[in-house]
C-alpha cells in the first residue's frame, strides 16, 4: 500500500492509517441500497415507526423556545439536563448508583468507544473482546493499533472459562489486557445474551485479575422475552465503564450516546472529546431531552420491541422452514441480529457475490473478528425490512446456500445433507464450540 | 500525574492521555458564565440574531417530511445533497475546481482537524503552525503527540520569511514537517489576515518544499472591509486540505463542518471518521441543507457581519480610549478576535484572577502556543457581548492593567507610561516582532 504511485500523499500518512480498511458493512452500502435487493445486512432501526409529525412539531417548538441554547456551543461533557435524564434511563437496567457528573454525552456510543480507545490504548496493547464482536468497536481498537484477543461465546454469551483461560495465558506471558469489551445484551452480531450467572462470573474474574470492563449496551431495552437483566455496571463494581445510546430507543440520526465512567476516567474522556469535536451537538441533545420529557418514549420503545419481535419471529420461522440441513443459527431474545453458521466448509464471504446476484445481502462473519476467523458465519439483521421481505430474503439466501452445497457435493463428492456434522436445522441448542 | 493514588486507573492510560490538559478557554467556562462578569473570553457566535421562529418552523416541517432520513444513520462521508451545497459555499471564496466527492462532512471542523491529525501524525512528527495558533488545533496536535513549531506572524499574517527559515532549519536537521496549519482569514486568536501577496508566497514555499497545507477557514465570509480573499485552495494547487464550517455562518450547535481534500486523503478521512462516529448527525446535516436551500442565508451572514463589525468597532474604540500607554492590539478586518499585547513585562495569565475579580474575562495568550510562549498576550472576543458590555469590559480590563503597571512601577521603579518601549496606543501599525 505504501508508496502507491496513485496517492501522492502515501508517504506521509501515520502508521495507524495504513491499517485502515472499510468494514464489511460499509463495503456493502452501495449494494444494499438497491431496491431489488433484500438487505439483511445493515442494522438500521425502524425509525419510520416514530410519530414523525409529533416529533417534528416538538423539535420545531423546542427550537423556537430554546434556539439560543440549541444552536450554540455547549459543554464538552454534554447538556446537564440530559445527563440527569440519562440516569433515569440507566435505572431501568438497575444502575441506580451513579451521578450525572459521571456521564459524558458522546456523538453516538461509537464516539464513546473511540474515546475509550484513545484514553486507554497504546499501540500493541491487548484488548479482550467476544468472538465475534461489534465491528465498530473492532474499528476503534484497530485505529488505536491494539491487539484484539477474542474470547469464545455460546448461546449464553461470553464463556467465563474461555475468559479465565485468556487471562491466564496473558498473565503467563507477563502481559495484561487493558480491558474486556463486551456487549452483554442481544449481542451484535451473535444475537445471544450473557446469562445472569455468567454476569457474576465475569465480574468475579474481572475482580480477581484487576480487569477493566467496557460494557456496551445499545440494545438492553429491546428484549422480547423478559425484563432487562441487570447491567454489569449495576452490580456494585467500580471497574465497569458503561456505554449507552439513544440510537435504538429513539433515533440514530441524532448521534447521541453516552459513557458512564468513574470520575477520573470521565475527566480524561471529556478532554479527549473536546479535542475531537469540542462538544456534542446541542441540537441533538436538546431534541433527546425534550423527547424524553414530553413524549411517551417508553411506549415507543414498546412499539419498537413488538415490531422487532415480529421481525425476529419472521426471520426464525423462515430459517426453520427454508434453510438446508446443516445450517445453524442463534435465537435472539432481543435486539436486531441472528448469527448464522454455514455447514460443509462454505465461506460466507466467497458466497456473497452470488447472494447479491440472488438479490439478498448479509454481512460476512469475518468482519466481526480481528484475526481472520469467521468465514463460515454470517450476520442477518431483521430490524429494518418488513416480515414479508425478511421471509423473501431468507428464501433467496437458502437457495444460494443450497446451490453452494450442491456445487461442493458435485465437486467434492460430499453429501450436503451431512455437511456440518449432520445436524438438521441445528438451532441454538447445539452450538458450535466457538459460537453457536 | 502517573500513579496518582486518587485515580485507580492511573497506570492504565495510554501515553497520549498523560499530556491531556484542559485548554485555557475550557478552564474559564465556570467563571465566564457568571452574569456579573463581562466575558471577552469565549468565541460564541451571536445565534440569537437568527430568526429562531423561521428556523424552528423550517426544522419541524423538515422532520415531518424527511424524518425517515433525518433520524436515520447516514453515509460516513456526509449527506450528498449537503456536499453539493458546500461546493457553492466554497465558490464564494474562489474554490470552483472541486467535486462533492472530495468533501467530507464532519462534526464541526474540529473533527476535521482531529481526523487530519489522526491520518497524518505519528508521535514526534513536526507540525508548522502560526504563533499564536487556534487552541483547538493545538489540542488535536497534542493528542496526536506531534511537535508544533510556531511560525511568527505580523499584521499581514504568517510571515513567509519565517516560514522559509523554519522549513530550512527542519531540512538542515534532516526533518520534514507533516504539514503547515494556517488560519488565513481573521485569525483566531491573532485577528489578522494573510495578505494577497503572502498567499502566493506561502504556496510557492509549500511547492518548493513539498509541503502539505491545512487551510482552516471558519471566518472567511465574516469580513467587514472587503470581499473575501481567494482561498489558498482556490489557487490551483493540490497540496491544500481545506476546512470549512457552518458554526459561524449559521450555528455551532449543529456541529457541521467539512473537509475538502484530494481523493486519496478523503478516503482515509472517511475511514477515520467512521471509526470515530460512524457518520455525522443526519438531523444536523439536513437542517443545514434545508437552511441553505430555503432560507435567505447570505442575508443572515450579512446580518452577522454588520453585528460583528459594530462590536469590533466598539472594542477598538474602547481600547483606544481606555487602554494605558504601551498596550498594543491588532485591528481585525473580520471575524471575532482582537489580540492584545501587554507592556512592561505584564503576564496575562498571572493577571487573570485580578481581572475576574474586576468582573472581566479574557483568554491568556499562552493557551495559543504549544511551547509556553505568549504570557504577555491575551485574546479578546467581541463576537458575543453587546457593544455597551464590550466597552464596559474593556474599561474594567484597562483598570486592571493600569493597576498592574502601577504596582510594577512601585516595586520595580519603572515608568509605566514608558513600559513596552514607550509607544502609546500602539495599534497594529507597530507590531511586536513575534506578533502584532
Amino acid at each position: 500500500m505504501r508508496g502507491h504511485s496513485l496517492d501522492p500523499f502515501a508517504d506521509r500518512y501515520a502508521e495507524r492509517t495504513h491499517g485502515m480498511t472499510a468494514s464489511e458493512i460499509r463495503a456493502l452500502f452501495a449494494v444494499v441500497s438497491r431496491p431489488e435487493v433484500v438487505s439483511l445486512a445493515g442494522g438500521m432501526p425502524a425509525v419510520t415507526t416514530l410519530p414523525l409529525d409529533s416529533v417534528g412539531s416538538m423539535i420545531g417548538e423546542m427550537v423556537r423556545r430554546l434556539g439560543a441554547h440549541a444552536l450554540q456551543y455547549g459543554s464538552g461533557q454534554g447538556d446537564p439536563r440530559l445527563r440527569e435524564q440519562i440516569l433515569q434511563v440507566m435505572a431501568l437496567e438497575g444502575i441506580t448508583e451513579a451521578s450525572a457528573d459521571e456521564v459524558v454525552v458522546t456523538v453516538g456510543s461509537q464516539q464513546g468507544l473511540d474515546l475509550i480507545s484513545r484514553v486507554f490504548l497504546n499501540p500493541g496493547d491487548v484488548v479482550l473482546a467476544e468472538g465475534p464482536s461489534y465491528v465498530g468497536a473492532l474499528g476503534t481498537f484497530q485505529a488505536a493499533q491494539a491487539h484484539v484477543v477474542h474470547v469464545t461465546m455460546d448461546e449464553s454469551g461470553l464463556e467465563p472459562d474461555a475468559l479465565a483461560a485468556a487471562l491466564g495465558e496473558l498473565a503467563a506471558q507477563g502481559r495484561r489486557a487493558k480491558f474486556l469489551y463486551t456487549v452483554p445484551n442481544y449481542h451484535n452480531p451473535a444475537g445471544v445474551t450473557l446469562g445472569e450467572d455468567r454476569r457474576a462470573q465475569v465480574l468475579a474474574l474481572a475482580e480477581a485479575h484487576d480487569l477493566l470492563v467496557i460494557e456496551d449496551n445499545p440494545y438492553g431495552l429491546l428484549g422480547f422475552e423478559h425484563e432487562p437483566l441487570r447491567a454489569l455496571r449495576a452490580r456494585g463494581t467500580d471497574r465497569v465503564i458503561y456505554l449507552g445510546s439513544f440510537s435504538k430507543t429513539f433515533a440514530p440520526g441524532l448521534r447521541v450516546g453516552w459513557v458512564l465512567a468513574p470520575h477520573a476516567v470521565k475527566d480524561k474522556l471529556v478532554l479527549a472529546s473536546e479535542a475531537q469535536v469540542l462538544c456534542p451537538p446541542a441540537l441533538s441533545q436538546l431534541v433527546v431531552a425534550e423527547y424524553l420529557e414530553s413524549q411517551p418514549w417508553l411506549e415507543q420503545v414498546k412499539v419498537f420491541r413488538e415490531l422487532y419481535r415480529e421481525r425476529r419471529d419472521a426471520a426464525l420461522d423462515a430459517l426453520t422452514a427454508l434453510m438446508p440441513a446443516g445450517v445453524r443459527w442463534t435465537r435472539p431474545e432481543g435486539g436486531f441480529y441472528v448469527w448464522v453458521t454455514l455447514p460443509g466448509g462454505l465461506d460466507a464471504k466467497a458466497m456473497q457475490p452470488r447472494a447479491v446476484h440472488a438479490r439478498v445481502a448479509y454481512v460476512p462473519g469475518i468482519g466481526f473478528y480481528a484475526d481472520g476467523q469467521g468465514r463460515e458465519h454470517l450476520r442477518l439483521s431483521y430490524c429494518f425490512p418488513e416480515p414479508d421481505r425478511i421471509r423473501e430474503g431468507v428464501r433467496r439466501l437458502a437457495g444460494v446456500i443450497e446451490e453452494e452445497l450442491e456445487l461442493r457435493a458435485t465437486f467434492l463428492g460430499t453429501d450436503p445433507s451431512r455437511a456440518g456434522g449432520g445436524q438438521s436445522h441445528g438451532q441454538a441448542d447445539t452450538p458450535a464450540p466457538d459460537l453457536p
